[in-house]
């Protein structure tokens, strides 16, 4: 998507506007609701994306995904950090070897090189404002070897999914 | 503020967590109010400040700015983008020569070099988060020609406050 598109209904040439209203179930006018990753690229249950902003002379991207009731995010470890806002609904995270809880409005820095996932509660949508660099390394999944080092804490084994 | 500071009660020493947690009227645990901007800088009213994010490894600082019932930002422009979410109230932008009414999560592209303003409806506050580069240059203040030119719409006449 780009950022500030025409709004629907605007004349062909229209400056955009630079408003994108809110409409109900987490979604905005012109940003389109995609796929969190490509299926089979890694492993991940339920989880949606939308970039709200990717704009010219910025360099942050602002996503917001949204992980659907027993849902959860790919476990995986990058270069570049990660700043999060829970922004509708509940559930955890892991980061590092620590799992957390989380509620509307929490904050979420996950630092590089960390291991990471989010998961919804059972009955609670998780979504959540991600903001990184445009410019930024690839994820990493776990080797086997790392995967039983994380899960030799069983409360972390208990809690991912790969 | 740093990011992911020591918990209350954590013991010296003690890693930093990675959650920050939501605490009542859109405060958060380890992030400190600030002034807006120094008093007598710039015109505005009735704003604080709150740095949410500003880590190692990231180009981007994320900022809360609340605005209180009547109160205003400070009417500007600089080269830099914004990217605004509301996440409280209400209110209105100005954002180049147009009025746009804001709700909670109606989303804001402030252009490089667009004049710009938030107000508050006068029975809400107005509450945004605002991504910036950390790397960026200072706003600069309407000239009395430059105030002129923007008052000559009388609908942004009666809006501005500066």
């Amino acid at each position: 998507m780009s950022a500030g598109p025409t709004p629907p209904g605007a004349p062909d040439g229209a400056s955009p506007s630079p408003v994108r209203k809110a409409r109900d179930a987490f979604r905005w006018d012109g940003v389109d609701v995609t796929r969190y990753k490509d299926a089979g690229s890694a492993p991940f249950r339920d989880v949606t994306r939308q970039v709200l902003f990717d704009v010219p002379g910025m360099a942050g991207e602002w996503r917001y995904f949204e992980v659907a009731p027993g849902g959860h995010s790919t476990l995986e470890r990058h270069a570049h950090p990660h700043a999060v806002m829970v922004l509708r609904g509940r559930g955890r995270c892991l980061v590092g070897g620590a799992i957390h809880a989380l509620a509307e409005r929490d904050l979420v820095h996950v630092p590089p090189m960390t291991w990471h996932q989010f998961r919804a509660d059972d009955d609670a949508p998780l979504g959540f404002l991600c903001l990184v660099d445009k410019v930024r390394d690839r994820p990493q999944l776990p080797t086997r070897d790392e995967l039983a080092a994380l899960a030799a804490d069983p409360a972390v084994a208990a809690f991912v999914r790969a």
